[in-house]
C-alpha cells in the first residue's frame, strides 16, 4: 500500500529535486500536472529576457542579429543530443505544423512515384489537418494508418512517438525499420516525448522528426518547434517555403536562391528571437540535467502515478512497460470532461482533458514531485468517487 | 542654407518628442538610423515581457492560453486601423516569408486557370525566393514584373509598397485597381511601409497583404508578421498550411477540420507568446501616437534628410514627392559598402548597407530625432569626402 509517505522519501532522494529551485514557482502549494502542454517558467528564461530585450536589442539594436542570425542552428545543436542527433541536423524554428509542412513535402519529394501520405484517424489533431492539407497541395492520397496497411506505394508517413491521449509510445526502431524497409519516409512528431524520455533517432534509423519546446523542455508558450533531418538527406533536401534564412548569402541580395547544405535549408524568415531564446534556456537546463537522469525520473514519476492509479482502482491505458511510455499518465474516466475543471477548483490540481475521456496527469522530469503525482491522483481517485 | 540649428528648432517642436522617453535608449548620444531595419525597445515591452513570463506564465501556466489564444487576432485587430483594414481581416503570425506563401497559395487558389506569377526582378529577396518556392510547388511560371507586362494570364502579383532600396513607393491604389481590371491579385509586402507612412488598403481596393512588425512598429527582433485579406475574400480563402489554430474547434479533436471564418484561417501552429506581445506593444505606441501624426513626422524627417542630402550633394534616388516615399531616405554612393561600417566606428552612426551601392538612413517617427538626420548625413557627407 502506497502512501504520502512514500511520495516524501521519493522527493528526498530524487537526484533532480533541487532543479525546481531553478524555476520560478510563484505558488509552491498547486500541484501542476500539465508540463505536457506548457512547462514551467526558468528563472534564467526571465532573466535572459530582461538582458535580451533591455540590453541586446535595446544596447546592440540592428548589431544583436551578429548574436541572432545563428540562434536557429545553435539552439538546434544544443537540443540535438537530447533526441539522439547530430551538429547540423537539427534547426529551432516556426511551429510543429509549419515545419511537418515542409517536411511532407521534403519527403514526397524525395518518394516521386508513390501518391499516398499515410497517418493514424487518432493522431494529434493539427498534425491530421496539416497532412491533409499538404496532401491536397501535393495531389496525394490520404491513407489511414494502422495495423497491416499496405506500404508499397506509401511515400510519407507521420506518426506521434508518444500518443498525446494515451502516454503510449511506439516502437521507434522498430516502425521505423519496417517503413524504410517498404520504401516509405517516416516523420516523427517528438512533441510529447523530447525532453521527457530517452530518444535516440540516429539509432532508430530516423531520417526525419519534427517536435516542439514548450512542453517538456520548458521553453515557453509558443517557443519555437524544431525540426531534424538526417544528414544524409540535406543534399537533396527540398522544401517549398523558401524564406531568406535558408539562403546560404543571406545579404548578397542578387545572388540566385542556394540553401544551406545542412538543416538551415529549413529555415524561413526572420525568427521570433525573444521566443527562440526561451527555448535556448529551457533546453540548457535539461541539458545541464542530463537526459538519462531526466528520463529516468520521468520514468520513476509514471511508474509511481501507475501504481497510485491501480491502487485507486483508476483505469489507465498508459503501457505499464516504462519503454513504452512517454512523460505522462493518462486516465480514463466518463465525467473526465468535468473532472478536470473540478480539480482544479477543488483541489487545487492542474491537470488536462483531452476528448472524449481522458485525464491527462504530466509528469515533468525538472519540477514535478512525487507528492505532486501522489497529490493530485489522490484528489482525482476522490474527486472521481463522488462524481 | 539648412544648419543643425534647423535640426535642433525641429526637435523642439516636434508633438512626437516625448515618444523618445518611451523607449528603452542606454546611449543617447548614438544616431540610429536603422530603425527601418530593427526598431528600438518600448519600456512597455521590457516590463510586459517581465509580466508575461514572471506573472502570466509562471503563475497562470498553462491557464495564460485563455488570454493568449486570442492574440494573433487581436493584435491584428489593433493593427488594422492603423493600415486602413477592419476588424477580422488581420492576423499577427509566423513571418513575412511564410504569410506570403500561404497568400500566394490563396490568391493562386482564387484564379485558377492563370498560371502565372509575376514578382519584379529587384523585389525584395525572400520574397523572390518565396515566390520562386510556391510557384515551383503549384506548377506556375514566374513573370517579371515590369512596366508593359502582360497581365491577362497573371494569377497572382508580389509587390512592396515601398522599396527596400530606394524607399520609393508604389502607386497602391493606382497598381492594385489595374491588377484587378486585369484579373490579377496583388500580395502587396507593407514591410517597409507598415508604421511609417499611411496606408489605407480598403480605399486603395486591396485584396492581400502581408508585413512585418519587427521595423517601424518596433516590434521586437523577429515579432510575428501580418497578413491581411479582404472580408469579401473570407469564405473562399485556401491556403495550404492547416494548423490547430486556423481550426474552429480547436480543442474538439474529433470535428474535421473546418477552418475560421474570417482572417484567422491563415493561422496555423501555437504562436510565439514572447515575440508576440512584443508586437502588441509596439502597434499600441503607434497607434498611442496616431498613425496620422506618425506619418505627418516620416515624411517631415524624409524631407529634411532629402533636403540635407541635396545640400551636400550627396545622391538619392529617394522621390522628392512625400506621397510617393515611404520611411527611409536612400543615399547612391559607390563606396557604400564600406561607408556603413566606418560611420558606425568613426562617428557613432548606424545605418545600413543594401548592394550593391546604398546606403539606408532610417526615419521612424517615434525615435529618430530631426538633429539624428543630420548628425547621421553630416558624417556621411564628410566620410564620402574622404572616401
Amino acid at each position: 500500500m502506497l502512501t504520502r509517505a512514500d511520495a516524501v522519501a521519493l522527493d528526498a532522494a530524487d537526484p533532480l529535486a533541487r532543479y525546481r529551485a531553478d524555476f520560478v514557482i510563484p505558488d509552491p502549494s498547486l500541484v501542476y500536472l500539465d508540463g505536457n502542454s506548457l512547462g514551467r517558467t526558468p528563472r534564467r528564461t526571465l532573466a535572459r529576457l530582461g538582458s535580451l530585450a533591455g540590453e541586446e536589442w535595446a544596447g546592440r539594436l540592428i548589431g544583436g542579429w551578429d548574436d541572432w542570425l545563428s540562434l536557429p542552428s545553435r539552439v538546434g545543436d544544443a537540443l540535438a543530443p537530447l533526441i539522439g542527433a547530430h551538429t547540423g541536423e537539427v534547426v529551432v524554428h516556426d511551429s510543429t505544423s509549419v515545419n511537418l509542412f515542409q517536411l511532407v513535402h521534403a519527403a514526397a519529394a524525395l518518394r516521386t512515384g508513390r501518391r499516398v501520405v499515410a497517418v493514424a484517424d487518432d493522431e494529434f489533431p493539427s498534425d491530421r489537418y496539416v497532412v491533409a492539407g499538404a496532401a491536397q497541395a501535393l495531389g496525394l492520397d490520404v491513407r489511414r494508418l494502422r495495423d497491416g496497411i499496405r506500404l508499397g506505394d506509401v511515400a510519407v508517413i507521420v506518426r506521434s512517438l508518444v500518443d498525446y491521449r494515451t502516454g503510449e509510445a511506439a516502437d521507434l526502431a522498430g516502425f521505423t525499420a519496417a517503413a524504410r524497409d517498404a520504401g516509405a519516409i517516416v516523420i516523427w512528431d517528438l512533441c510529447h516525448a523530447v525532453g521527457a524520455i530517452e530518444v535516440d533517432l540516429h539509432a532508430a534509423g530516423v531520417q526525419m522528426a519534427v517536435g516542439c519546446t514548450y512542453k517538456f523542455l520548458n521553453g515557453g508558450p509558443g517557443a519555437p518547434a524544431f525540426s531534424f533531418v538526417d544528414h544524409s538527406l540535406h543534399a537533396k533536401l527540398q522544401q517549398p517555403i523558401h524564406g531568406w534564412f535558408s539562403h546560404r548569402d543571406q545579404f548578397e541580395t542578387d545572388s540566385p536562391y542556394a540553401p544551406h547544405l545542412d538543416a538551415r535549408r529549413l529555415l524561413i524568415g526572420t525568427p521570433p528571437v525573444l521566443s527562440l531564446v526561451g527555448a535556448e534556456e529551457g533546453i540548457a537546463l535539461t541539458a545541464h540535467a542530463g537526459m538519462a537522469a531526466v528520463a529516468a525520473k520521468t520514468t520513476a514519476l509514471t511508474q509511481f502515478g501507475l501504481a497510485l492509479c491501480d491502487q485507486a482502482g483508476l483505469m489507465s491505458p498508459t503501457p505499464r512497460d516504462a519503454a513504452r511510455r512517454g512523460g505522462h499518465v493518462a486516465v480514463v474516466h466518463r465525467d473526465a470532461r468535468a473532472l478536470v475543471p473540478r480539480l482544479a477548483a477543488e483541489a487545487h490540481v492542474v491537470a488536462d482533458f483531452r476528448p472524449p475521456d481522458i485525464v491527462r496527469l504530466g509528469c515533468s522530469a525538472l519540477t514535478t514531485r512525487f507528492t505532486d503525482v501522489y497529490d493530485g491522483i489522490d484528489a482525482l481517485m476522490n474527486l472521481a468517487a463522488s462524481a
